[in-house]
């Protein structure tokens, strides 16, 4: 039955797809499915007990607080926490940098609402992140693209899309979604240096940058901008858009993540905000401060890095086992994907079903190509499964895959 | 100091304003202004106890699932919930026509989203809610008022904003934000059919509803349209999207509130939203359903209604004894908002900043008028302060009123 509503719908609901991974994530809820198709943390290490302790003292000590309206940039002493982390890593921010979000995926889409005119083009890696697809299409977005390899993005092809006058860059740098590769820190300069030359501003989006299991830690976009710009690169300039969340270091149930930009942007985002939902949960920011503020996360950093490691190494040697000639994949340093290059005959949409079939799931690449491409990849998730059923779930998908290949 | 962000901002943006409300909550944050400007509950009468029992019993027997990620429509157990909620008001629904939001607010953005194209006429209660004209301002929406008196809505000046051809029309029945007047039913009966002549779908915005301290329950616009569509009663048909929320029935800190729409809008809605946001906080949701599941919110809003209704006659009362002739008030059957309308030579928005120097605080009517006017007009919050606050606080404004008028 159709109501006047269906009438009604605005054109820019054409460029809203839905995301193939949210309707995977129903398609394998049935237990029985070994799923590396969604970027879920493992559950058996959420840290309930520090949430619940500090949820006890929130209700006794801030409960008229928690539980009333707050303030649309966000709870202060959580702001300027940020600010002091942020801080350790050589960018000099305090709280009027920082806005708190329902998970970045917020911060991408009030991006898009102050940002982003109809036709607007936005640089992004090629693979890059679904969600910041989705958040700017709704805006009528284009989007240009610059291939990726095991270094992440080809500085060599950027100065021609950086020509196309991109309104801004969107890049991933460490254990990128989907690819888990991270971008050296020679290239991150190199990035940094023509986006300058054009004047094109950056997003760097760093859900995964404490999740390094081995290797050096890599200066952030953010802070090889500053130092450009600023000899003794004490000043945060402005120039890159930070986003970071507590999902991947905490909790994703509790949707707290933030942006760190010049307190003039925070100041449009909070106007943004405003209209898309008055502020984030007071409780949530709350409980986030008093999980956090003993310095939790340093510690808990520590048992998510040994338990993905864990995973990621038995991921990859499964690979190596029961993956056929000609596949290759990415050995990602740290976060919670890696990437499959599957023979070129092999249409990894296709494979899906067969996969299900088999009881296993991952995300077909073609997903995160937003121009199209990639028909023959996929992204692994290796951070939610655990060690045996990531050990069946390889076997299983291999299984398919030579399936497919007959 | 210009970034290359502040160059980059969309026109959009010139469309949106600052929330005088946001801006005000932090004018008047110091603690010796009484406040009738925010519209906050009264944090006194926060279930403390029952938020704080029900997180523990979530994090013990939930925990992997409140802190893991969560599917964009919702808790299922919430939305079924509040299906059984809403089918006792008449209107047939299942948990496929609900959808969480974070606040109300969330709603009226996501609808922006899918229904508003640029130029697109929006049909309201002039004054309206100031939130929902922030939300759709953004999405570049023009706005087609109809005055409003002592009933709400004037339908004898509906029909001429009809032939306007709005895409839809918007309208807090009870208790309205800002002038706290409900609409009787045989206006809302008239209402529902003339918008069935013009074809104009409506939006029901009720985060009130269940604050009523006298009279009777009158039948939600939604159950109206559905009863004129079909005899019995018996269908959802949907031409009436309807918005309620826990914020004032529970706690607006938890950001947890909820649309009815037929499946095919939530589907929509759902798409949106998985730009917006992926989904609401997984913790909120199950703590919103422990907190409510045994019957809970019936007991607690009559503790709610017993605080707000003494509060508003201590408003009334004061109001009676201390302001100048000539000035005119709503008398509202429910809700936490009055409304007045001061001397026509009184500038309210001028008479702010005297009243904020006697310390005490109020909305300008103006900000609720999309097209100008209400300059002698302000909202005031009942719910927030407490009765002695409430007496001390007019009085302060009626001094300032008196001064003004010298």
């Amino acid at each position: 039955m159709e109501t006047l509503w269906e009438q009604r719908y605005a054109l820019r609901t054409q460029n809203m797809k839905g995301s193939t991974i949210r309707e995977l994530l129903k398609l394998t809820q049935s237990p029985d499915v070994i799923s590396f198709a969604g970027g879920m943390p493992a559950p058996e290490i959420f840290p309930i007990n520090e949430f619940s302790e500090a949820s006890t003292r929130v209700f006794k000590e801030h409960g008229q607080q928690a539980l009333q309206y707050g303030t649309t940039d966000g709870y202060l002493p959580l702001r300027e926490m940020i600010a002091r982390h942020t801080n350790k890593y050589g960018i000099n921010v305090t709280a009027d940098n920082i806005m708190i979000t329902n998970g970045s995926q917020q911060a991408l889409d009030l991006i898009g609402k102050i940002f982003i005119n109809p036709g607007d083009r936005i640089l992004v890696e090629n693979p890059t992140y679904l969600g910041a697809l989705q958040a700017w299409s709704t805006y009528n977005a284009q989007f240009v693209t610059v291939p990726s390899d095991q270094d992440g993005i080809q500085v060599e092809h950027l100065e021609k899309a950086l020509r196309a006058g991109p309104k801004f860059m969107y890049v991933l740098p460490n254990f990128q979604n989907p690819t888990g590769v991270t971008i050296p820190l020679e290239r991150r300069k190199l990035l940094v240096e023509l986006a300058d030359k054009y004047g094109v501003p950056i997003i760097e989006d760093d859900p995964y940058g404490q999740l390094r299991f081995e290797g050096e830690h890599i200066p952030a976009v953010e802070v090889l901008d500053d130092q450009m710009r600023n000899d003794n690169g004490c000043c945060y300039t402005g120039n890159v858009i930070y986003l970071s969340t507590f999902s991947k270091i905490l909790a994703p149930g509790i949707r707290i993540a933030w942006v760190v930009a010049t307190p003039e942007i925070i100041q449009k985002l909070v106007m943004a905000k405003q209209g898309a939902d008055l502020h984030s949960p007071t409780f949530n920011q709350i409980l986030t401060y008093e999980v956090a503020r003993h310095g939790f996360i340093t510690e808990h950093v520590k048992t998510i890095i040994r338990v993905y490691r864990e995973r990621r190494d038995i991921m990859l040697e499964e690979l190596e086992k029961n993956m056929p000639p000609n596949t290759k994949w990415t050995h990602p340093q740290g976060g919670l994907f890696l990437w499959v290059t599957l023979p070129e005959e092999i249409n990894t949409t296709d494979l899906l079903i067969r996969a299900v079939e088999k009881k296993v799931a991952f995300v077909p690449g073609s997903s995160f190509h937003p121009l199209g491409g990639g028909e023959n990849t996929m992204r692994l998730n290796f951070s939610n499964a655990k060690p045996d059923m990531i050990r069946l779930g390889v076997q299983r998908l291999a299984e398919a895959i030579r399936e497919n290949l007959k």
